[in-house]
């Protein structure tokens, strides 16, 4: 199972990390620590100080630097050690990697690329808590489960028939339609509308028949970020079954950002805000919604650790695509497509 | 080492299988969901659904099938898939193993082997809560050892004097003095005389010396049926030390059933039934004597797991027979002649 | 990662094993069970029944011999079945491995090498309880972590001024300056003078400046005997910075006996006693220093198992010394030397 190295990966919430403190995540197996020293400046280095080996994350801040609290060395936001307590020289290989890091739409991106290929306009236009336009919840959720088989999940949203019956209230619509799927050139844009049906749980006041519009893209490393809103039934077939104008939704305008992080081989995290737009909810729907979303996010959860444990134990696992499958065979296609350019050493990533 | 695929192994109890329920189980290394259609029919499948190997234990019966509930493939009994949402096509390759499953004595059986040698004539004769001659109840022990080591201790009952000195009061005798033993097509029967002894614990009102006669078969591919009783002293000899007529049986008449099935390298479920002949207890006694099974049984499995942690951490492990163990030799050459048969490809396994 | 064989490991504490009772360990990845037969002997022998391997840990002390509780089987001290119930004959293979094993200064030692080299003479000579000159208490730590990651602890103190910051409240001199490194025949004497600064936590009304003199020997296979005390300001100058008159101490004279024992590639057992002088110190001070010693060694096992983590996460770990890895240095390399001499069948380990 490959995964793209030349990517944007998210570490953490912004909110999440004062000034002075430390935050430890494994990514792509790679033990980090990110920090943000005492000025504002969040950084990233290999969690594992070079003289014997101790993760930095059980370190302390210090101005602009991190200091290793088991013998003291003392690190720059560079990676290099600029103190060794009772040494005066410093060797030249006393030094850990350093990963290109940016703080952008509320989250912590990590590069686990070649850092001179990380190119922040790669970063996807995830919609953060300084958006005004939406009012926004967030959660997190650590899985058993290799990244690969949650983005599968978010690939093919046919499971919300089954697996999120109860949760989101989704109806057997989801599983017995097609969505209209487009390549983009790091990821795929999923659009459908639903038509003819009451509004999911969470839209207050929609129980009469309507048609829903849901677009989302999802994007390489594994990040989804998804719209959509109820309309006067009849608007999808007024737009020909496409984009409509959002200004006409009678209500249900969220926005959700998504980011599957993959931590080691069988295990990974999973970010997740979401809320209503200004003038389709308040605090209070955004409270309901993050309810739905632990219970809909854990029913996830379930079925795709039980699935990542079939699959362990599994000698030789096949599995066999369905016509639902589109997105999830776009989408992994292109992750194949990536990682091997990159173990080719051909660099090719610009957007 | 080896166990006998074509067998019978048990994999729960009917009464705990509702119609419209599922009950997960590996056996064999082998995931198996276990399930009854509303019909009242008992079936067993894979566990593993070929679209993306989600467990079909997580799954939905639906009259006679099951829905796998990630993205909604439905299986018949035999395996095969009959829907799959929003497609119209269905591939050929489209189905999940289906294990030949009866169910007798109270006990749901799955035979791990050719499906064409699946003969119920091989299911042993245990004893199940339909039969109006015993008053049982019942339990089950998931053990972290593999089934052969527990096979191995109901085979030598030389353990009961030390292990289950507390629970059961068993004298030294039992591990002092061996037992006959007399092969059978397929398994052992261990036959003895405890003599000029009182009752173990259980046998109320039997404090006085008697002569306890115990026989149990124990059956491929490890199922323990035993009964025995308490005579007046001196029936052992009368019957010249052979086996009793069991209506003089002064008291202490007692069946029971027991079945170990390996579930992986290493694990194992064991389940029981007990209780008294309807002619020498009640419900008061049965309960009191499944009291003192849930603790020997307990006393088992703490030695038994000890066994297999050190086994595990033994580079080559080798033990050194006893004179107590010719039950267990005898029984597990079986074991491996009849796994090197159907190894050979060699179907032997006839009655 | 070596260790050597040819040394007396601490197995447990003398008073913690009462007369017919057993403890089990694992020494360098073999199960051993020690146990005191009723006459008072200690006694170690392999953990594993020579039948079926069931743990003689589970077993019974019966007189000076121990029984093996799954089938009877009967172990003399010396390792050699002396009775198996219901068998008249004992083969002559019916033996477990026997370790040599003394007890001293309070401590249960296991020699682990050739019992022919088995020299008591090589035991450290740690302070027990039976030293009328010291008042301790004791402890004991399991680790998730290899024992060498604890002895390099032990062998270096800059750590003190980073790790045992609030504990100890060590200063940053301990990281700053070196203290003076001597080898010995089996370890290493690591000697120290702290001059002009305050007494360490729990030296109580000692808050004045003073010169705090430090010693403690290192020695196979992981054994640290320290102690030390508070002297007149100017003393350390005046010995021209080498070992004091003890009996000029004004306070804080303790001593501290350590143990580190490898159980298994991973994990460790740390045992340890602390105490005061009978003329710096009472029962209540000694509690005091326990106390301290029970955080500052929690604080031990928090660095050095996130340590191990991450050393086992590392695919090919490289450690960069610093000029404060003397002693780690020096150790290792008589550690190695001494399991190569092992490796090679030269028996040179006389002292």
């Amino acid at each position: 199972m490959s995964y793209v190295r030349n990517a944007w990966y998210v570490a953490g919430w912004s909110q999440d990390l004062a000034a002075g403190e430390r935050l430890a995540i494994t990514i792509l197996g790679e033990p980090i620590v990110v920090w943000r020293g005492e000025g504002g400046q969040a950084v990233a280095l290999e969690d594992r100080c070079v003289h014997r080996l101790a993760p930095l994350s059980l370190g302390r801040c210090e101005g602009a630097n991190l200091r290793c609290m088991y013998h003291g060395l003392l690190f720059a936001p560079d990676g290099r050690v600029v103190e060794i307590p009772g040494q005066d020289l410093i060797p030249a290989q006393a030094r850990v990697k350093s990963y290109p890091l940016v703080e952008r739409h509320s989250w912590l991106w990590v590069w686990m690329g070649a850092a001179a290929a990380a190119d922040p306009a790669l970063i996807p236009p995830a919609v953060g808590f300084d958006d005004p336009a939406y009012i926004l919840g967030k959660g997190q959720l650590d899985y058993a489960a290799e990244a690969r088989l949650i983005n599968d999940n978010l690939l093919d949203f046919s499971h919300l028939s089954y697996v999120h019956a109860n949760s989101f209230g989704s109806s057997e619509t989801w599983a017995r339609t097609r969505p209209k799927i487009t390549p983009l050139p790091r990821g795929i844009r999923v659009e459908r509308w639903i038509t003819g049906e009451p509004g999911m749980r969470g839209h207050v006041g929609q129980d009469d028949p309507l048609d829903r519009w849901s677009t989302y893209d999802f994007l390489i490393p594994g990040v989804l970020l998804m719209t959509g809103g109820n309309f006067a039934e009849g608007t999808a077939a007024a737009c020909g079954f496409g984009p409509p104008d959002m200004a006409q939704a009678q209500g249900g305008v969220t926005f959700t950002s998504q980011a599957v992080t993959p931590l080691d081989k069988g295990s990974a995290r999973y970010f997740f805000s979401w809320g209503p737009h200004v003038d389709h909810g308040d605090a209070a729907l955004r409270d309901m919604l993050m309810g739905i979303a632990d219970q809909a996010f854990g029913e996830d959860k379930v079925m795709i650790e039980a699935q990542q444990r079939v699959i362990a134990a599994t000698p030789d696992p096949q599995v066999m695509p369905t016509s639902a499958d589109k997105g999830v065979i776009l989408f992994n296609r292109l992750v194949e497509k990536l990682a091997r350019g990159e173990a080719a050493g051909a660099a090719t990533l610009a957007a």
